[in-house]
């Protein structure tokens, strides 16, 4: 049961968007401009990023939700992101995404814990200074998500099949909520 | 030195918020919101919770930064910030912002280290469900925006004066840029 008294049943971070409007539109903005805007990280790439970083971080709304948007738009699909969860330095993945998923590990556990070499390593696997950037925002971006979906103790559903039907949305549609909603438009 | 080329000597997050516009207004709107929109904790009170977030994270730039904020906004000044950071149960601050500094603590550590008895407490000593919800945020979004800052290895200035400067600007403009700085607005 969550901490507060939410204004709908909805699950993890939609009831928190849903509750708090004026913190849910900047919210779900940096998560579109970070997961779905224009830059050279394939959208499955900064899923995998952000589902990654989740698990780590043991929020299990979060990290089921990611993985099922990853899934949906990488090639090879959940096997891949279950072994990149499982130990991302043996996963069928490029060797500049081995290194970025090394750095935003480095994130979670803190700022100062990314170092020279992560970075070294991701620029000589091809990585740009953007691409850095972002992953290294993306990663604190999830170290803050998990933290309010899980510090607010919101309800993770167990049925796989809420996360894929979640993604499929999310990836269609972006993480903006629509216009005509007004419970989370406020 | 930061970890990336950036594209102005601006220390800190305000290096990095110069160099991606795009993700720079959702992140100074949330703050803007959190930190001084509407709301029944003070400003000061919510700087005290960025400032002992960002302490207890070791993130020297936003510790000196908000810190500077809280005092300037808060009875009792630096020494009572001071006091806060180095013993909150001891400070000379309200029960109510003790426990909300002892949740925001405990999110520091992580989401699910925010246990039943941090909201209980926090609510028998006046909390609404709201500050509950804004604590978490706030100490939610310092674990992103220390991780963002030292995980890029941006400049933190030693001397005192600069983060006061800082602060007295932040405290009369807020944290949206003006809208007459093309750097920031991108």
């Amino acid at each position: 049961m969550p901490h507060i008294a939410l204004n709908s049943a909805d699950p993890g971070i939609r009831g928190l968007l849903r509750y708090r409007p004026e913190t849910a539109r900047p919210l779900s903005e940096l998560t579109e401009v970070l997961l779905r805007g224009p830059g050279t990280l394939t959208r499955g790439e900064r899923e995998l990023i952000a589902a990654y970083v989740s698990a780590l971080n043991d929020c299990r709304y979060c990290a089921s939700s990611h993985s099922a948007c990853a899934a949906a738009q990488l090639p090879g699909g959940m096997a891949v992101v279950e072994q990149v969860r499982a130990d991302p330095g043996s996963a069928p993945v490029s060797a500049k995404l081995k290194a970025l998923l090394a750095m935003a590990a480095a994130v979670a556990r803190g700022g100062r814990a990314v170092t020279a070499e992560h970075v070294a390593q991701a620029r000589a696997a091809g990585a740009t200074d953007v691409e850095i950037h972002d992953t290294v925002l993306i990663a604190a971006m999830f170290c803050m998500f998990n933290r309010y979906v899980d510090g607010l103790a919101t309800i993770a559903p167990d049925d796989p099949a809420v996360y894929a039907a979640g993604a499929q949305r999310l990836v269609t549609q972006g993480y903006l909520p629509p216009p005509a909603d007004p419970g989370r438009e406020g």
